[in-house]
């Protein structure tokens, strides 16, 4: 059993219930408004309408609760990202789908980004976080390097090494872009955007 | 005046002291341990043996504090990067400074790496604190770039993209990557960093 699966075994039984999710999407709210260390059972039982028992049912700990919102975030990234790159018929349209899939995490979703580092930092000191983070990052990382398998196998795409590693690659790119542009927000993107396309391209290219 | 100069504007005039690199010192411990949300002057001062007074006269506040230790591992930061590529006389030489400096980064110095992420989500709740880490950030960005464009002009290096730009997608890379090792102990870095490395090429070769 994963750290996450442990970390979630108790809620992921209870979890499809309307209040838990109001608890999940309360948390989120919160933290990004006070950030993690801020934000406690008692906000959180008072903005999702529940009481703090029925939170400590669910949840046990702010940290397990914690897990569960960026749980969730990284499930809709990983779809989100699933969904555009289904349709690729060659490395530009896959290339297009994570330049569109990064500016929708810089534009539309920078809470997601907070949240991500917020847990991050929370790991550097909490053995329980820092298993249920490892987790969900090589989840994703394995779900995109499966996405770039498959294409691959289809003959649309040639890649410059292995699915594991161009996945890892273009996953701390989208990271460290994202960071970047939030941090400089009067950065003008574009030709950042622009060489970060060159260099993906040496690993994702149509097939000779 | 930019908001670095701005935050640091009173410290500046002391900071030489020893008591206030103590300062410095015992809050860059503080947060490692106990996180910028629980270090506080109390502990900070305690640890640096010298009055919680003395504290508030040097910094004011915990976010101009946190800005200088940050401000502080940076400029080391920037120093180690022109030291290691004052001497590159061919792109590969130039990568490998770069890969040396992740791997320490990594394995020497994750408490810098943590710490940058710490004051990025308190960045998103402060604009202080925002405005100090934009121009950090910035600095960091042009110094790499003023390296790059200058081997440039010596013939020593060809470039894919403006210098600026190529300085944001190997920081950008760089800090994504540190990300991902630091979340994933168990993952081979090995296969990444020579995917990334591919990757960073395109954007800096041997001159034609």
């Amino acid at each position: 059993m994963s750290a996450t699966d442990a970390i979630a075994a108790e809620p992921q039984r209870t979890l499809e219930s309307d209040k838990a999710r109001r608890i999940v999407d309360a948390m989120r709210v919160s933290v990004a408004v006070r950030g993690a260390a801020g934000s406690t059972f008692d906000h959180v039982a008072r903005e999702a309408g529940v009481s703090r028992g029925l939170l400590h049912y669910y949840f046990g700990t702010k940290e397990r609760l914690l897990v569960e919102v960026v749980r969730r975030d990284c499930d809709i990234r990983i779809a989100g990202l699933a969904a555009q790159l289904q349709d690729a018929h060659t490395a530009d349209d896959f290339i297009d789908g994570l330049v569109r899939g990064l500016s929708e995490l810089v534009e539309g979703d920078s809470d997601l980004v907070t949240l991500m580092y917020e847990l991050f930092t929370l790991s550097r000191r909490n053995d329980e976080i820092a298993g249920a983070l490892a987790d969900l990052c090589q989840k994703m990382r394995g779900h995109l390097a499966e996405s770039l398998a498959e294409k691959r196998e289809e003959g649309v795409l040639r890649l410059g090494a292995e699915p594991d590693a161009v996945a890892g690659v273009l996953l701390a790119l989208a990271d460290g872009l994202a960071l970047r542009f939030l941090t400089e927000p009067k950065l003008d993107p574009r030709p950042t955007v622009t060489a970060a396309v060159a260099a993906a391209r040496t690993l994702i290219a149509d097939p000779a």
